[in-house]
């Protein structure tokens, strides 16, 4: 017997038919003998809806308002999800945010999660073998006593809390997908579903594009070292062995995974645009005088690549942002011509970003090295290079991408077989 | 200045547009200095919505789970207005039951309220000038900490009961009428608007189907006096002078309402059943022999007429029920024959219950001989009579039904002039 967290996305809920497979899919593990808490979404659709009715009353909408609205969204959910439960034979109840309580900051409509009281649910499993279905994406406020958000994606994060708070086994998160994958299956056929990735991986490769769940859940894993398990909401619940190891991810410390390949997996993305700032003077404050302009545009700056200068007098530096902003960050940066003193702009949009991810590359010597040779012998050109501890990126052509991804993921031994 | 309760129901709020509208009502109360609680009902359409799916889940669902998903429609309606205020840059806050709190019975799906603690709204008047805009209909138990729904229509109730916590001088009900009428003006064109009318004069004429507001809510404001202002919520906020008065009813104590009808209203009722059990032994035990049965079968008994027996042996009884419930209500009583021991039964569908309402007949004799002459001057058989100290009905057929409303509005001196 073991403790468990089961939390189900939007489109796992999205109608009636849906939260009663998710309530079959509950009842497979009570049946199983475990402890349960499940953490819900809104309905699929619903929270945009909810979002757009606010906007819709005031686009300068009290972000204390918005969380009010919004929150009603897991609330119905989880009430849904208990019912259905309860016809199934199981004990149920659902709890909101502030009656559990779940304790964040008052930062709403992107609220910090600080504490969770989880005794009144593990004594509940303790005396009645009782189900938790708990709203996720929301809290309350201590202060102020009001419904506070975490932000879009929020319920990853709630789902980890939780399990930390009542100190569960495992955390599983059903999705879309039966897993992370070493890179995009739709790009490399031969990508592989890992059965085990470390937290620091998953974190590269989650904020590098792959959307499987939320950055902060995942930092919150490690943390609390709480492992996650990523699995399918989409497999019959009558064809899953509740005692048998389901397809999926588990997403874990280090130290649990046995056998590791030093490359876990590779991330990459077509939208970049890349900017070049040539013959900069290279003095204290001339990063801050184009990375400032940039910032209070709100432009968000990706990669950034300054080589040492030759003459010790002038250098150039290049930085990439989303293609989307690539016009408005050339005339941000024209603009500070002056105060940033350069000699000429040159910029490229046909750019894309391959990032190599692996915490076994912390032990492991010459991994971009090989990358390197390996591109080049297929005549691709690097344009940049920025490294890390456990990744690196390259930035290349972009007809060039699909090519560069299956090489390296070939070249990794990351192929199934 | 005074302090006002503004109550507005789903359809006053069941888009953006209709939310502005009632935010500009808010606004032009604010602005002439007074302090304002505002109730509201889910946009209309959303409870139902919600309710049905609540039954999806399963016929036979916890109540408790029922309110969480329910209550949701009012909580997203309260913060939709709390921004729309806001927008038109006045200090609102939306309250959810749960944060005042209303303090319910813990009956779900139709709770009672208890208590509701006023003194942090009073505050935030004197200190902020702030708007509560509360969401209706919900609650939360002490014992359990969850929320509760005071059933179908309960805003009305929430807005009575808030009013008297506040100490408001008065509760406008904003609603799709323009105020209570001296009868259906569809019946007769020559229905007149009251201006004012007694709670209990009320209470019946709600009770006896005119659907202005809730029956509960009455009661209450008769308990606590608090007056309560019936009024349309489709005038243009702009065109309502703040200081003048307004179209509508005030409902209130008898002691405020200076020149008084004898007679108030007529309600009347086309769908009705008459049953009457003839030659009955006139003994005790045997009125219950008939209508504990009929309670059984969940069949609404409403009017009840036994006349003294002539020969102190046998007698007959007449009642009504629900036109839809005929056909079970002669079962019910031909299948317990042998308990009763009647003689025989007859029943007539084609009937009509017309009421005439006012508190005024308590100090006036005859009013009803009034009635009874005025209709038989037109030829209208009268087929059963009962009388309460304000109120007294007539069973009629069916056919007669709107010229005997016409005839006793006018015998009555209701008509408009």
């Amino acid at each position: 017997m073991s403790r468990l967290v089961m939390k189900f996305g939007g489109t796992s809920v999205a109608n009636l038919d849906r939260i009663r497979n998710v309530a079959r899919h509950v009842k497979r593990e009570v049946d199983a003998g475990h402890d349960v808490a499940v953490v819900v979404s809104a309905m699929a659709g619903k929270t945009n809806e909810l979002v757009a009715w606010c906007r819709d009353a005031s686009s300068m909408h009290d972000a204390r308002e918005y969380d009010a609205v919004v929150a009603s969204g897991e609330q119905i959910t989880s009430g849904l999800l208990a019912i259905a439960l309860q016809a199934l034979g199981i004990q149920a109840r659902s709890w909101q945010g502030w009656q559990i309580p779940i304790r964040t900051s008052d930062a709403h409509a992107s609220a910090r999660i600080l504490e969770i009281d989880g005794s009144e649910l593990i004594s509940r499993f303790t005396e009645r073998k009782e189900v938790a279905v708990i709203a996720g994406f929301q809290g309350i406020s201590p202060q102020t006593g009001r419904i506070t958000t975490l932000g879009r994606g929020g319920s990853d994060t709630s789902a980890v809390a939780i399990a930390a708070a009542i100190r569960a086994d495992r955390c599983d998160i059903y999705t879309d997908v039966d897993g992370v994958y070493t890179t995009d299956p739709r790009v490399v056929p031969k990508a592989r579903r890992l059965d085990r990735i470390a937290f620091e991986d998953m974190l590269e490769l989650a904020s590098q594009g792959a959307k499987v769940l939320q950055v902060r859940s995942v930092e919150l894993g490690m943390t609390q070292n709480m492992p996650i398990f990523v699995r399918s909401s989409f497999d019959a619940p009558e064809d899953i062995d509740p005692h048998g190891t389901p397809p999926g991810t588990l997403i874990c410390g280090e130290e649990d995974i046995m056998e590791s390949h030093v490359v876990t997996g590779i991330a990459f993305s077509k939208d970049e645009a890349q900017i070049s700032v040539r013959q900069i003077e290279d003095k204290p404050g001339v990063a801050a005088s184009i990375f400032v302009p940039l910032a209070d545009a709100n432009i968000n700056v990706d990669m950034i690549v300054q080589n040492v200068s030759e003459d010790g007098k002038t250098t150039d530096l290049t930085f990439t942002v989303p293609a989307s902003d690539h016009a408005r960050a050339r005339e941000t940066i024209t603009r500070a011509k002056d105060m940033i003193g350069y000699a000429r702009l040159d910029s490229a949009t046909d750019v894309a970003k391959i990032s190599v991810i692996g915490s076994g590359m912390r032990s492991h010597a010459g991994v971009a090295a090989q990358a390197f040779k390996a591109l080049s012998d297929k005549g691709i050109n690097i344009r940049a290079i920025t490294t890390s501890e456990i990744k690196f990126s390259l930035l290349i052509d972009t007809a060039y991408t699909e090519l560069a991804v299956r090489t390296l993921h070939t070249l990794y031994g990351l192929d199934q077989t």
